[in-house]
């Protein structure tokens, strides 16, 4: 491997990769080196609306067969992720997997088994974990003189999916990304929620009545209460039939947290929190985060980092990336069996 | 009574009454004529620190007997208001109520019941409906092209009360307030929900898990989910034990809406209020809407002004505030209910 620079490969020619490639090309610590796909012209045709000049595969197996490869990308679907991810591990390669990052809590223990095994990195490609804006806010919420005890947490996700969308999207479809709004936006939601707790796992979850599926099934819209063994409450709501909302609040004893744009910021080189405080009632504070490069890239700069650190020193690599995934799927499970079980309440899976 | 100015009389000298005696000053259609105490040195004192000359009574009796009194504003306890209500009313005085309304739906129709059958207007004291920032916000969420369809809201409203009040006060006496953080600021939540529901009832109702109470089996802090035939979803949480906080999001199709201090503006003059909309992704837009008069003075006014119609033209008083009323109680029932019978779904009594 290249002293400073990481090599990525990225495995399929999802809408979101071309972000990814220029979240690459920006992280001083990386570098785009290949890109797969089943069809050696649709990856070509990516290359060039890309401006990437490397090398092209037409198969995913001859990406993971490149020793020069040492990051593999992985926007999939979800469907695929178990048969992909855990390849890509037993290739040596680490592991960086779009979310939902599987179909539930046994298949993605397949991909950390495997990875685990390997000596490899995973992380699920949750791009505002790695904003400063989060950095800030954990702070805040772990300050108990500003912000007290947690007391409960409302995280909301949605977009209007257009027709088209609501028939041939991936995202809708049973054979492939099977969770639906649950998996594609209800992750983000279930995933800040654990943020905000700290990542404490919730004791149940009950699902809110009348989730929306289509006609194959697949959840169009749902919410969910989670209960936590000392009384903390957290909600959360997922659809692709409500204009776009990014909402997080997160309250406390002494203090609060609001923010709008939580998974996507407004903004591209900075974004927003609102505090309020006992001690400077009633308004909420405005504090703006600045960043030096777009959340994407901050990801992608992190992942590098770590494996830099892996592969230079030959560390083991760290488990708080696949632990927070971990999580986020357990919890996921149990909105996904509340739901289908008339949402009664479900517990949540803590071994 | 006086061709231009509504006689008010003050039932109890709470702490909102202090508030609600400079509200019938500035409002330019009413005066306050009178205050009645259980204690005619609490009354006295109480105009004295109120700058108040005119009448003052020892009991409640005494105050519904002033013949110069037109309207009743009662802060009552909320066990106390069914014998006071219906007393003001069969003594033809106007009843300007504070929330909660009452203890259940039934105290509440004998209350409305004791109003309608004698000529005499029944609002209760919910102060935001009439800021003129609802209004607006009114026009946006029945805006098909800007709003879209109405899919779900969120609602919440907290505050951390001290020892002292948790103790002491009676929003936490069974034999006072027995509906607790329910009663006092779920109130505000369920009829804010049903105002962008444009009061179409919910179906159904369940509560939380775990909701907070105290010894005595006062509602802390609890929520709420409530389902409506076509969909539509809305949730709550109210709280004594959480930093002050008064959200409220209201998420249709085509656009959103965002408020922080929605029962309580932040200023007084001013409230503003933050729109999402498919047509200007993907930041939020802020409006801002000036009021002439702090928003329990418009109360007044638009209260004092019913009263004046009717009493000048002989006309029945309008069911529109009792209807907004009724249907608050008849989910705060359901709240309550599904709160008691361990979180299960309650249907909400619709007749």
């Amino acid at each position: 491997m290249d002293e400073k620079q990481v090599h990525f490969g990225i495995m399929g020619c999802a809408n979101i990769a071309r972000k990814m490639c220029r979240a690459i090309a920006l992280s001083p610590s990386s570098t785009l080196h290949a890109i797969g796909s089943r069809s050696f012209d649709k990856a070509s045709r990516f290359a060039v609306e890309n401006g990437f000049s490397g090398k092209i595969y037409g198969t995913y197996e001859a990406l993971l067969d490149d020793p020069d490869v040492d990051v593999v990308y992985m926007p999939l679907p979800t469907t695929l992720h178990v048969q992909w991810a855990v390849l890509a591990a037993k290739k040596r390669k680490h592991v960086l997997l779009e979310k939902p990052a599987a179909l539930n809590l046994s298949a993605l223990d397949e991909i950390l088994d495997a990875c685990e095994s390997n000596g490899v990195l995973f992380m699920d490609a949750t791009m505002w974990m790695h904003h400063p804006r989060t950095d800030e806010m954990r702070a805040l919420l772990s300050d108990v003189h500003r912000f007290g005890q947690l007391k409960t947490i409302h995280c909301c996700f949605t977009y209007e999916a257009d027709r088209d969308f609501l028939h041939n999207n991936i995202r809708v479809k049973p054979d492939l990304d099977a969770l639906g709004a649950l998996g594609d936006i209800g992750w983000y939601c279930i995933q800040a929620i654990l943020w905000a707790a700290d990542y404490e796992l919730p004791e149940t979850v009950t699902a809110w009545r009348e989730p929306e599926f289509n006609e194959a099934g697949v959840i169009l819209s749902c919410g969910s209460c989670l209960c936590w063994r000392d009384g903390k409450i957290a909600t959360f709501y997922c659809s692709f039939l409500t204009n776009l909302t990014m909402d997080l609040s997160v309250l406390g004893t002494k203090g609060n947290l609001h923010i709008y744009d939580f998974a996507v910021p407004f903004q591209e080189n900075s974004a927003t929190y609102y505090s309020g405080s006992q001690f400077r009632l009633p308004m909420l504070s405005e504090h703006t985060v600045a960043n030096d490069l777009p959340q994407e890239a901050l990801m992608v700069r992190e992942f590098a980092n770590l494996v830099g650190e892996i592969e230079r020193k030959g560390l083991k690599p760290e488990k708080k990336w696949a632990s927070i995934s971990r999580k986020t799927q357990q919890v996921m499970d149990a909105v996904k069996a509340s739901t289908e079980r008339g949402c009664q309440p479900v517990e949540v899976v803590t071994s």
